[in-house]
C-alpha cells in the first residue's frame, strides 16, 4: 500500500499548548481510502526545522499531508520550508492575492485587507494552489523529489474541507490506491482485559488487523482492517463472543438516541456534578434533538427543589450527594419533562470539596423508567473535566440497562 | 537546552480512530521544566516500527517519552519494542506482578487476576519500574545509547500521574536543567490579522519566543517564552497594545467565572441548539458551581414557553430561530433563576434542517442584564459539534460584553 505522513506544524503544538486533533482527522481519511500512515508528526515553527522535518518524511513516501503554520503573522513559516524542501523560490501569486482579497470582500466587505495577508499569497514557483472556501490561507500543493507534498491551514473546519478536495485528487497523484474494509463494532459494560479473555488469540492478529480502542465516554471500540472478506469473518466472530455487550452504534449517546428514535421514545437529564455532559454527549449525535426531551443542570439544592420536585427533607437528611437524592432527581425530572427515561447525577467533580466519606470523583448516577428506578454509586479518578466526562458516560449506562431492562 | 521527544503509540492513533491529546499533555509538562521538545511523533502496533522509531528518536535526545501499548492485549508491544531498541532480555518481573495482582485485590475485589495481565508485568532485565497507582500498567525507564527512555500507558490519566513522578527524578536523570519562563495573555474580540497590525515585528522574535494560538472557544493566546526580564517587559507591551481586548483569565469561560465569582453575581444559560456547551464551558472552571445557578437545554418549543416564559405567539410568528425567541430566553431564563445575567442560544446545529433563509449554522445569542438585552445573529461554518461548541463561545462573549458595560 502507498505510505503516506502526516506533519503537524506549530509553536504550540510542540509546547504542548494545544492539542493536534487534525492529525487524526487527516490519518483516518488517508487510511480510508488506502494509503498506510506510518507515522504522524508534530514540528514547531522554526523553518529550519520543517524543512529537515519534511525532507525526512518525504523520503520513502508518496504524500506528506502538512497542516498549519499558513497563517498571516510572522511567525508562520510552512510555506517558506516548502519552497526550501521544494528548491523553488517564493513569490507573491497573483490568483492567491485574488482570493484572501475577495475573501475580505465577502465576509468583511467595506475592510481594507491588513497588509499582513499578503504573507498567504507567497507561493513556491512550482507549486499549485489549493482552493480554501473557508477562510483567507490558500493551500499548497508541490513535490520534493518523487513525493507529493500538500500543506493545509490548522484551523480544523478549514483543514477538514481541504483535506476532501486533495482526496478527490488522490488517485491521479497516488496510482494503484485501494480503499481497504474497516469493520467495527461497540460494546460497553466489560472491561478491556476481559474482553479479551473471551477472544483469544485475535488480537493478535495481523491479517485482518485487529485492534481494540478504550474510549474516555464508556464504550470499547473492536476494529478488524483488511479484505472485505476477511473483515466480515472476523467481525461476525468478535460479534458472537461479546453479545451480550454488544452496542447498536459506536458509542453509548449514539446507541441511545438510535433506539430512543426508533421507538418515539424520549429521555430527560437532571445533571449536578456532570455539568451538562451527560446532554452534551446525547446532543453531539444528529437528530438528538426529537429524543432528548429537557436537559437541566440542577447545581443548587433550591434549583433541585424547585424544578425536580427533590424533598427539601431528603436532601436535610441524606445530602445532596446521595443514593436518595439522586432517585428523587431521576424520577422527578421524568415526570417533569413527560419523558421515557429520566436520569440523574450528583456528586463532586472537585478539585476541592471532597471530604473522608465523601471523596471528590464520587458520584451517583440514576435512571427511572415508568416501572423501576436504579441508582449506582461511582468513583471517578482524574481531574475535574475527566470526572464530568466519565461520570456522564455512567449515567448514559445506567440509562441504557433500564432502556434494555425496559425493552424484555 | 536539552532534547526531548515524544512518541504516542497506538494503531488507534495513526488510522486516526483517536485524537491523541497525550503528546500535548507531555509537551506542555516538559517544556515547562526546561526540555525543549523538538518533535512529537505517533507510530502504530507494528513492533518493529516503534523499535526504529524509538531508535531514531533517541539518537541526540536527553529523553525520549512514549506513551500507549501497554495494555494487557497482545496488540500491545511497547514492552517488547523497548526490549529490543534496549537490547536487554524481556522477562516476568515479580514486583510488577505483585504490583498487578495487588490492583485487581483492590479494585477488583473476589475477581481473579485475568491471565493476559501477567504480559503487564514483562520488563527489559535493565529496565526500571514506574509505579502507576490509578491503573495496572507499570511504567518502564530505561536507557538506549545515553538517552532515557520512559515508556507510560495511553490512559490518559494513568499517563498524567506518571509523567508527574517522571518529572520528580528529572532532574538526577538530566543534568542542567533550568526552567524557561512563559508569560500568556488572552484577548476576545479582535481577530488575529488585526491583533498583529496592533504588534508589528513582534511575532517574529525567537528571544523571547513569541506564538499565537487562535482557540475554538472564542479567545487568542499570545505567548511568550524566555528569560524572566525578556518575558516581562515583552508581556507588558503586548498587554498595552491589546487592552481594551484582554480577558482577565484563559479564555471565555474562565474569565467570566472569576469576575461573577469576585462580585458575587451569577449567570443562568437557556440553551437551544448549543446543547449543554454554553453550561460545560464554564463549569469546565473549578468553582464555577458558585456562579452559574442554573442551565436549561430547551430544544422544543414547549419547554421554552412553559419553563422560560416565551410566549407561543412570539415563536409562532417569528419562528424558533429568531432575535424575539432568543430575547425572550434570555430574559425569562433571568428572571426564573434569579441570575445577575441570563444568556441563550437558539439556531440550528445542522447537519440536516437548513434553508435558504435559515442555513444550517444560523445561531442567535443574548445576554440579558437587569438593565439591557442585547442579541446578536451569528454564522458558524463545520461539523455539528463545531457549531455547538462555536455558538456556545459567542454567548459567552455577548455574556463578556454585557457584563463589562454592566460593570461600567
Amino acid at each position: 500500500m502507498p505510505i503516506a505522513r502526516i506533519l503537524a506544524i506549530g509553536d504550540e503544538l510542540i509546547l504542548g499548548r494545544t492539542v493536534d486533533s487534525n492529525s487524526a482527522h487527516i490519518a483516518q481519511r488517508l487510511s480510508d481510502v488506502g494509503l498506510t500512515v506510518d507515522y504522524a508528526r508534530t514540528v514547531g515553527d522554526g523553518e529550519t526545522a520543517i524543512v529537515r522535518a519534511l525532507r525526512s518524511a518525504c523520503r520513502g513516501a508518496d504524500l506528506v499531508l502538512c497542516s498549519g503554520g499558513l497563517g498571516p503573522t510572522e511567525d508562520d513559516r510552512t510555506r517558506h520550508a516548502l519552497a526550501r524542501a521544494m528548491r523553488s523560490p517564493l513569490r507573491e501569486r497573483p490568483a492567491a492575492w485574488r482570493h484572501i482579497a475577495g475573501w475580505y470582500a465577502q465576509y468583511r466587505p467595506g475592510a481594507p485587507v491588513p497588509e499582513v495577508n499578503r504573507r498567504q499569497a507567497l507561493f513556491p514557483e512550482a507549486a499549485a494552489m489549493l482552493a480554501n472556501d473557508r477562510g483567507t490561507a490558500p493551500g499548497l500543493l508541490g513535490k520534493v523529489g518523487s513525493c507529493w507534498v500538500a500543506c493545509v491551514p490548522g484551523v480544523p473546519h478549514e483543514m477538514e474541507a481541504m483535506v476532501g478536495r486533495i482526496l478527490q485528487r488522490l488517485p491521479r497523484l497516488v496510482p494503484g490506491l485501494r480503499a481497504p474494509t474497516v469493520g467495527e463494532l461497540w460494546f460497553a459494560g466489560l472491561g478491556e482485559s476481559a474482553a479479551q479473555e473471551r477472544i483469544p488469540g485475535l488480537l493478535s492478529e495481523r491479517n485482518p488487523l485487529v485492534g481494540i480502542t478504550v474510549s474516555e465516554v464508556g464504550h470499547i471500540t473492536l476494529r478488524a482492517v483488511g479484505t472485505p472478506a476477511q473483515v466480515k469473518r472476523r467481525i461476525a466472530q468478535l460479534r458472537s463472543a461479546l453479545s451480550p455487550w454488544l452496542l447498536p452504534k459506536a458509542g453509548l449517546g449514539p446507541s441511545l438516541v438510535h433506539e430512543l428514535a426508533a421507538a418515539k421514545a424520549t429521555i430527560a437529564c437532571a445533571e449536578s456534578c456532570t455539568a451538562g455532559h451527560t446532554a452534551a454527549q446525547l446532543l453531539a449525535v444528529p437528530g438528538a434533538s426529537e429524543v432528548l426531551r429537557e436537559s437541566l443542570i440542577a447545581y443548587h439544592a433550591e434549583v433541585k427543589i424547585a424544578r425536580l420536585g427533590v424533598p427539601d427533607a431528603l436532601i436535610r437528611q441524606h445530602g445532596v450527594v446521595s443514593e436518595a437524592v439522586v432517585r428523587a432527581m431521576a424520577e422527578g425530572m421524568r415526570r417533569a419533562a413527560g419523558a421515557t427515561i429520566g436520569v440523574a447525577t450528583t456528586g463532586l467533580a472537585g478539585p476541592d470539596g471532597g471530604t473522608a466519606e465523601l471523596p471528590v470523583g464520587t458520584v451517583w448516577v440514576a435512571a427511572a423508567t415508568a416501572t423501576q428506578t436504579t441508582a449506582r454509586k461511582v468513583r471517578i479518578r482524574g481531574s475535574r473535566t475527566r470526572v464530568q466526562q466519565r461520570a456522564a458516560a455512567e449515567a448514559l449506562f445506567e440509562a441504557w440497562t433500564a432502556w434494555k431492562r425496559n425493552a424484555r
